[in-house]
């Protein structure tokens, strides 16, 4: 596996690989890896002959009064994941490298930002927009894997594509959990093992969401209201908990087709995100 | 040549030609081509095996009140013109091609897009950045060129390629004028013979620029008066005329190095930009 801090190397590193006729995947990531990476890594194996990782902690997306300088890092400890995945470049630029002096340019998706995380933290998906067109760009890669536990992220970036007619097809992956159902999440290395165990209020609650949809509810006020119980039961700090169109995410009032249901808690400092699928019967 | 209407196919011939091992160049006009046009394909030929010209007259770069519906058009003319400059393919689209329902997504170069144009047209710079983003996507091409007549947006496209990282080398053609120095514009057309004389005054004025500059001023206020008055002598209503870093657009009050003098008048109804380097002696 090659480790390339910069742009040229890695974007000379992939079209080398295409010339050869390899198909190129590109797994975006923000590093301190876990299962859920490496389930990405892997998928995009399946669907490229040649796979790339990008590493770069995006300080675009992050508010001023967010995590950025206390994101868990592990480079050494990734760059071993990433080559016992047997990836063929690992992409690690710098912020220097990937923003020069007088950068402007913001790609903005714009109504699929505005609700959920985007209500919360303004300018995250503007953030996450652009890093991922420069990521396509220097990249070039045939498909791209993005994990569903990000659930708008991956909206996001599918209209992104869609709207920019980028030639890079977008595969979400499910979402990978423990055995006692957290989502699997970086920022989890955030949570005391108090914490840990009052965390499991927010799988708790979806699973409790898609039972009562699969027995035939279908207001979703009723389904936030109980969402809202457990997550206070499990003394989560609730940040948004909604259903929504699972493409445009438009407000839904009546169950009556596949949604999402995205919540958004704290548990202590820590801010948790997840989302399912909900089925009507 | 093959005229495409549509991105797939559009796509499908520019991979052919760089699988052959062609160097892909691309010339992104609004059509109805006249010399100016045929010069930037020449340019592109120069550099590129394979070339792709896109005509399409983007609604999302005019404002409600401009000439969206009034630009001129004239496609069979502009096939037969393609067609005898050896282009490779005319990539024609429709609105309904380019921006399907739901699109939302928009590229923004911040800075770059406020003065002159920006300031007269808001909004102009964005549709143009997003529909040349789109069109890199789609065509791919190694080398896009672009006419130094439209200053700001040259640089605004500039700023988005370096900022996105986009895998495209930027050329700037100078300014195709008619003999009398009037630059050519397919805006020309709407200019009645009188209208058209009285034109003459915009490239008079950065002809007068040049030669104050060359003999000595450097105050840019001076030299704009000068602008001022020449254009008031020609009866044009001026809109902007301003000197300004050749790269950041950023104003200048002093000229220590070379600048460039961007002015936009309306002769009659018709809105007329130009612009010229001034060099200090």
């Amino acid at each position: 596996m090659q480790v390339h801090p910069t742009i040229a190397g890695t974007r000379a590193a992939s079209r080398t690989a295409r010339a050869r006729g390899a198909r190129v995947g590109l797994v975006p990531t923000m590093g301190y890896l876990h299962r859920g990476h490496l389930e990405l890594i892997r998928q995009a194996r399946e669907r490229a002959q040649w796979v790339a990782v990008s590493l770069f902690v995006n300080p675009t997306q992050f508010g001023p009064t967010e995590d950025l300088e206390r994101y868990p890092r592990a480079f050494e400890r990734d760059v071993a994941l990433c080559e016992g995945e047997g990836v063929d470049v690992l992409f690690a630029p710098s912020p220097a490298e990937m923003y020069t002096p007088g950068a402007q340019t913001f790609v903005t998706v714009e109504e699929l930002s505005k609700p959920l995380c985007g209500a919360a933290r303004p300018g995250h998906f503007r953030g996450v927009a652009t890093v991922v067109a420069k990521l396509f760009h220097i990249v070039e890669p045939d498909v791209a894997v993005f994990g569903e536990k990000d659930y708008q992220q991956l909206q996001v970036i599918r209209r992104m594509v869609r709207d920019l007619d980028m030639p890079v097809e977008v595969v979400g992956v499910p979402t990978v959990r423990d055995a006692d159902g957290l989502a699997l999440s970086s920022r989890n290395q955030y949570l005391s093992r108090e914490e840990r165990d009052r965390a499991l209020c927010l799988s708790r609650a979806l699973a409790s969401a898609r039972d009562l949809v699969a027995a035939g509810e279908t207001d979703a006020e009723r389904v936030l209201e109980r969402v809202a119980v457990i997550l206070s039961e499990g003394t989560a700090e609730l940040d948004y908990a909604e259903i929504r169109d699972a493409e445009t995410l438009a407000a839904v009032q009546r169950i009556e087709r596949p949604v999402v249901l995205a919540l958004a808690a704290r548990i202590g400092a820590t801010r948790l995100i997840d989302n399912t699928m909900l089925t009507p019967a």
